[in-house]
């Protein structure tokens, strides 16, 4: 099989792993050149062994390319998709899709008429738990479910510049929890957000939260709540549990090593795995293997631009249910 | 120590569960005299060895007795300790005070003018995992506590005619979770409630639901959430985490036996225990013993009247918030 | 049913702890009268409310009684034993019956001649865990068992001079793992064992040891391997684990409570009990209901005679394999 | 840093393994040519894009290489080494080193007259739990270890031809268990064992056994234990716990996946993983790393060439405890 030669957009955090990832692990894509405005970055090109460029048009132009990974900052998100479109390049973007459902429009128009493969980086799909979880409930273990219960709480705030430029906690963190609600439930109808700038109050100030409770109906009928909060001393803390009919299916955290103490003052295990990429380090592979396999047309990308917006649509009904104190349908949102 | 002398009225389920549990256990109480308007219930006293009347208002004017235990109907309760006070009674009363905010307020300037005790039966206030999570908290260990998740799932739904009677899901099933909330986390100041008939459809018709998110606002600024469903197949699920500024501090669930099974198909542990005694049948004794110690004024009862009257506000202020769709502030509902 | 009345021979710990339960907890039994040489007991005697004796075969003589509970030092329980027979007395009798296998012949030879009920306090055949786990073997779970691994470890050594008395680790601590080897597997057939004193090193100059490892034969072919300690800083440890064609069926450690903390240095569980009675309180009430049907006619003892001079062996043959760093039958020491 | 030119004698299982590992992830090694008597090795070779060699002794030979991993039949590794150390070629080698102690000892000479390094295939030395645990012992997290307790059984029993073949369940299986043993706790001085075929009675006709249980004595006084099965239904159960004066250090198995299922009939996880790959995938890259770097002279060999010798004596000590029924030293089989 030819690899599929891509070229990546934006060599910050998120470029580099990928670049990394694909020059160690996934052999089915191959990194042809990158792009970044940043002088710095190219010489992380040349550490990586691949052609730089500075204007990401230039990228997207050429020739040698099958696919752009889409890594830059969110507000050119959406510009740079419909430009890879365009130009007949398939593209994989970085969550989110776009911080406005208005900017999320021409993104499906442009890949719909270009046909052309989107899939978003909503890389906890990938997590093999809650892949298994996902297939589980669809070999119908709990017969009908119920309830979508999420827990997700990062070990560490985000630099409060970061979060209020991202679109605050709805649209930055929980936006991967409300793709993971529909990957495991399916279509969310309505959202109720309550929050509480409870780990820093002065985030109360620019306007965002970093505790909060959203519960969610599903078109099936379900209910869903996820609890995030920007803070969790004792480590990235990541679990889901799914209550049906015949009982509940639950995805446990994943250690950082299975020894523990005991001692004279009790029972102690070491704390969970700080760094995003200890915890989810492997779905970030298999989330390119299954690009590359959607633009070898044999498998389905992973979340594709509808799951972009829906996403979307999910953290701006909360981020409005929160400043207006009532539940909020994805109806009013989207249209 | 002489045993505080005790009535109770009301010898169904709980009555009798108290009346075994003093006999057995609590020695210090003793029961003297139960009535009930059921002739059934004669019998049920002679095996237990306690004289009978049929009519409340005999027991409660009694010169043997010290205090009653209120285990009537709910619709009974606030007559009784009203009753019971005025004749110079203490009163341990089931859950709740009464079904309506308007009927408790009498209850709590009758027990306030006669300085007699009154508590109500919130048991898990008493179970030991409980009590030593609201030690520790008490203690400091989670510095200021951000969030409450309580899980409280029933193994088996109540007949359809108890669930509409009793209030329904908020004032029957909920409101010792909403009781729970405020031992460990103090005042809540509003509610919203999301819910629906997921375990049985028919629910819906009576105006009730069977599966709930709760979500609520404490005093301090600290937010919870509380999931409820009448059905669990897996037994009688109660947990609850809570989570603060220096970590996590969890309250799992009892085991019904440590004895596991590892075969080719995996690992299997036994369901956890399916009846409320099995789970809290310690808590219930434990109860007891401190209400006697509260009216001989070694203690403060578990849970007063003033608890009683909060857990009603925050059920009362669900339903309303699941009928509205929006969040109900415990003001609205208090006044 | 009538009570089955009962004098408790020796009021130090265990006649004490028994005459509680029975008060409180253990309805079938009856506690008439007690003995004790020590002036002390009286009083202990007294706030029971039993008459008190100081004279054990004063106690046996009584007509008054239909059985004895043998609490006394255990070089006089085999003497204590043949006179309760003789008196036609049932009797119930602390571990070890007699220090030696030639004591506890004339044991066996009373009791069978006056067919009197004669069972042995292995309270461990009582725990929930444990019976549960014989049940499910009995069941056929397994299938064939190959291996049984008992973890016993105390909170805290005995004083040195208890242990010295007591016969040494196997004899006094060990021999409730060899009983409960036994209740679970079988006859055993062969024993090798292997130990140091490495908790407090004098203990060696005493001749005994306070770790040591016991590897079982068993008459089905199986293997089993206990390890005992005296000391474990966390708690009173106590696992069984049963290894078998289907696969594992493991008991383990009962709980002090459910609660857990996690902060930045990790999750943190309580310790375990640290006193025997937490671990096995509820299989010390539960061990004289069954003695009390045995009695009855209606179950046979938890522990026979033959169960009781079966563990002794056990010990003996361990003791032995020590000393001679040699695999020792059964058959050697029985004979 | 230049990679260290590696070529692989036995193209097996194991020769494939590490070829591929190198490939994928072991950067800091290369490999240059394979060598196997096997025609049909050619084509493994071939599809790894390593030169191929049909006489181990010619590969030995090449200039171009640093050091061989010797991955061919146990009964050919002791002459191997030589070979290489006599030309100047550092060694790697699977276990054992030789199934004779009599054999290992020219080994041992001639890789110390060449000062080239030899490191034994203990991977388990390398697994990140294990590594974990002794650095935490090595802390003095424990003081004092009393006891070390090694589960080790594996899923499914090896064909009968190779167990015979191998030198049994010691030599063949049981010797990681007993480097690990002494890469926790040091030095063994002497040896017990008891054994059955207890999951295959036809075993015994070949004098080998399936399940085991060995008792060691350290030379640190400490005791151990270990128990060895060739069959577990439930996956490859590998767990550790070592006691000490300050409580215990226990490594447990890692888990196939996170996610349980509870039903009504309880609690229910996946099976542990069932190839050894997946539970030491990691671990064999690891390995490899370090030998590299032992090669650069930046690290000691993981395990040593006295080491190899060590767990061949004591697994030798083991099979010999075993037919005398008595505990064996290691001064008896070593000299």
């Amino acid at each position: 099989m030819t690899a599929v030669r891509v070229g990546i957009v934006g060599l910050g955090r998120m470029g580099r792993l990928h670049a990394t990832n694909i020059a160690e692990r996934v052999h089915a894509l191959e990194v042809v050149a990158a792009s970044d405005p940043a002088e710095t970055a190219a010489a992380a090109a040349r550490d990586l062994g691949i052609t730089f460029v500075s204007d990401w048009r230039e990228l997207v132009a050429r020739d040698d390319l099958d696919a752009v990974l889409v890594c830059s900052p969110a507000d050119h998100h959406a510009e740079q998709i419909v430009a890879a479109a365009a130009a007949g390049k398939h593209a994989f973007c970085e969550k989110p899709l776009d911080r406005t459902l208005a900017g999320i429009e021409p993104v499906l128009a442009a890949v719909g008429a270009a046909g052309t493969v989107l899939q978003v980086g909503f890389n906890r799909r990938a997590d093999r738990n809650f892949a298994t979880l996902r297939e589980r409930l669809a070999a119908g273990e709990l017969d009908a479910p119920w309830l979508l219960k999420i827990t997700s709480r990062d070990p560490h705030p985000q630099p409060k510049e970061y979060v209020v430029e991202s679109g605050g906690l709805f649209l930055d963190m929980a936006i991967h929890d409300f793709d993971l609600a529909r990957f495991l439930l399916g279509d969310v109808v309505s959202v109720s957000a309550a929050g509480g700038a409870l780990v820093d109050p002065e985030l109360a100030e620019l306007g965002d939260v970093d505790t909060a409770i959203t519960t969610l109906a599903f078109a099936s009928g379900a209910l869903g709540v996820i609890d995030n909060c920007r803070r969790a001393s004792y480590g990235y803390d990541q679990r889901v549990e799914v209550h049906g009919r015949r009982g509940m299916l639950a995805a446990e955290n994943e250690l950082s090593s299975t020894v523990q103490l005991a001692d004279e003052t009790g029972f102690h295990r070491p704390p969970l795995p700080e760094f995003f990429l200890d915890r989810y380090g492997d779905a970030y592979a298999r989330e390119l293997e299954v690009f590359a396999a959607a633009v070898a047309g044999d498998a389905a990308p992973l979340a594709d631009g509808v799951d972009g917006q829906q996403a979307v649509a999910v953290a701006v009904a909360a981020r409005r249910s929160l400043a207006e104190g009532r539940t909020v349908s994805l109806r009013e949102v989207l249209t």
